[in-house]
Order: C-alpha cells, then sequence, then structure tokens
C-alpha cells in the first residue's frame, strides 16, 4: 500500500475516530505513515500507534489470509512523542494477542535498520536480475545459473507494486544505505582493476566471518 | 587456487608430460588458466583440455572428497584451438565417466557467463554484508535481518581465498558486467531519488517475472 492510499484510509477513518478508538497499521516504512496520520488526523494522531509485523510470504491479498500469520514472528512498535503509556501498551498488547514478539523502536532507527537489511537488498536484487535480463547473452546466461544465483535473486520474485512503495515510502534512507554501499563496490571495483588479491582477501574475511556468525546466532 | 599456483603445477607437470599425456583442470575460471597454460607449456599446450565442473560446496580440501561429487552435475569444457577433436572427446567422456553432464562452450562466452551469473552475485553479496557489518548500528541491524537477507548473502559466507582468486582470474569480465549491474543500481537510484514509482515498477516487474520465469524452468 502506497503512502497516498495510507493517507486516504486515514481519510476515511478520522470523521469516525471515537476517542477511544485506536489504530494501528502494518506496513514496512513507518516514517512516511507517520506523516501521513499527522497531516489527515492532526491531533488524533495520538490515537495512532504505528507497527510493522515482519511476517508474511510471497502471496497478498485477502486470499492469502493466515490465522497463524504473526505466531512467533517480530512486531516492531513505533511509539509517537503523542501515544500515552496506556495506548502504547494496548497496541503492544494487541500484536502480543496475535502472536507475535513485540519490540519497541524508534522510527528512524526502524527506517534505517530496515533500509539496511530489507529493502536495499530488495532493490539489489532486482537490479541484479534486470541487468542479466537486459544483456544481449541473457538466454544463455539464464541457461547457467546456479544455487548461488537463486539464493541472491529470490527476493526479486517478490511483488513489484508492493517494492514500488516500500522504495519511495523509505526513499531516504535507502538512498542513505544504498551510497554506503556503494563505496563499497567501488571500492571493490578498484581492488578487481588492480588486480589487489590481498585488499580483497581481507573485506571477503571480515564479510564472510560476519555471515558465518549469522547462521551460528 | 591461484592462476599463480596453477601456473606452478603446470611447471611441476611440464617435463613429465608423455605425448599421449593429457591434462584438464577444474576451475571456475578459464581464460587465465588457458593464458597460463599456452605460456608455460608452450607446443604442449595442445594436451590440455579446460573444463570447469559446477559441482562442490562449502566445504574444501582433500578431506571434503566425496566419491558422486559430480554425480549429475554440469561440467564446461572450454576446448582450445590446438587440441585435436580425438582429445577433446577424450577429456569430455572422462568428465561424463564421473557422472557429468558435459557442454561445451567457449573461452571468452563461458569467463562471460560465470562473472554475470556467479562471480558478480558473490562479489555483491561480500559487499552487502561488509557495508552492514561497517555500519554504526552493525549489531542493531544484524538483530534485524530476516529470511531475505540470508538469502541475499548466503554466498557471502563462501571462501574468502577462492573468491578473491576468482575475481583476479577473471577481473575483465568481472569488470564488464559490474559495470553493467552499476549502470541499472544508479538508474534505479535516480528513480528513488525522484520518487517516480512508475519507473521502478517497470523495472521491478520485468526482473520479478524473469525470476518467477526462472523458478518454473
Amino acid at each position: 500500500m502506497s503512502v497516498a492510499q495510507m493517507r486516504a484510509a486515514f481519510e476515511v477513518i478520522e470523521p469516525h475516530l471515537e476517542p477511544k478508538t485506536m489504530i494501528t497499521d502494518a506496513g514496512s516504512t513507518k516514517g512516511d505513515v507517520i506523516l501521513a496520520a499527522k497531516e489527515v488526523l492532526g491531533k488524533k494522531a495520538c490515537q495512532f500507534v504505528p507497527a510493522h509485523p515482519i511476517a508474511g510470504g510471497a502471496q497478498h491479498g485477502a486470499s492469502a489470509a493466515k490465522a497463524d500469520l504473526f505466531q512467533g514472528k517480530q512486531t516492531i512498535v513505533c511509539p509517537l512523542q503523542e501515544n500515552s503509556p496506556e495506548d502504547i501498551t494496548l497496541i503492544m498488547g494487541f500484536w502480543e494477542s496475535v502472536g507475535s514478539i513485540v519490540k519497541k523502536i524508534g522510527v528512524v532507527q526502524h527506517d534505517a535498520i530496515y533500509a539496511a537489511v530489507s529493502h536495499l537488498p530488495h532493490l539489489l536484487s532486482y537490479a541484479l536480475m534486470a541487468s542479466v535480463v537486459n544483456s544481449e547473452d541473457a538466454d544463455q546466461k539464464l541457461d547457467h545459473v546456479g544455487a548461488g544465483f537463486k539464493d541472491f535473486t529470490r527476493i526479486a520474485a517478490s511483488s513489484p507494486e508492493m517494492w514500488r512503495d516500500i522504495c519511495i515510502g523509505n526513499r531516504t534512507a535507502i538512498l542513505q544505505e544504498l551510497d554506503r554501499y556503494l563505496l563499497i563496490v567501488n571500492h571493490m571495483r578498484k581492488l578487481v582493476a588492480e588486480g589487489d588479491g590481498e585488499g580483497l582477501e581481507k573485506l571477503f574475511n571480515k564479510a564472510s566471518k560476519a555471515r558465518q556468525d549469522l547462521d551460528e546466532a
């Protein structure tokens, strides 16, 4: 759902908001949706406690509904300064009641973390797929992909509409993480061009160690 | 094994090469090893039929040996102009005898294909891992990785020494594929910065369709 659609949803909800009604959401980006809530709901924005459940698969829409979708999955809650402690507790309790493990994180930090570990990898995975498909010998290349390529590009099969909305919704943090990534890629490009095996090995070692630790965590 | 080690191996083999002795290899890059063979073996290079079996896992060394390692796996043979048709048939038969499915591809094409579908994804996966680990909030980020990030970075756990050697050995083709990739990434960066959802969706759609086709192939 794009932020324009979220804004429209807030507009529909706003006239019906009773003083004790609470709103939460389930989007992957938080800064954009909070801005929309504040603009549309005004003072009533204090009744919105933003959330991001880390759940869901390739299917989407109402027909993909599952009763245990959130069971054992993490849900990040990003409270607003305007939220009362009681309301935050209420919404955290709601997310716990559907089985998820709830964690509170500030909105800026949330958007930076997910830009780095989710949004950017999706963009980069789409880009590799597009790069191979656009090359003149695309068929030959696609004929020779192995497990590594398939792992790397698995997330490129994700919903284009959803990821379009996320990329626009969290663009500031994504650009920051992308630029951090491009610094490293351009440095690696230089090491490859110069045949600097020692420099490459040092970087690969650090990355490889960190990735192995992830599996052992 | 680096091309320097391959060159050293050719130097050890050369004095013992009988007229009917044949050599093959099992490296991921072919242009560099062929150059070394021609330089060290001279006229005897016609006794070397280069090969690339697409097999092997995270383990390496003699202790990781497996009798059925090549069973049902593809082996690419990249014959030299100097090889006789009989010798090519002999080496292709050797690779078939250990269970692999043998395919003949020209060396330049081989190196371009594997740069795109294997070497570049490894480099990009190492780069994302390094980028996350180098950021000031690395621990927070690593705490929030999900299945998508793990898929994307799975190959970053690979042997740093092996990938150092491959990146140096196939550097020309890798740089070409990397530059093709960076054109797309920089275009996507522009679309994100400009909030061009339509442009992003078009690119994501093409990539997503191609990736889904891979699973159905």
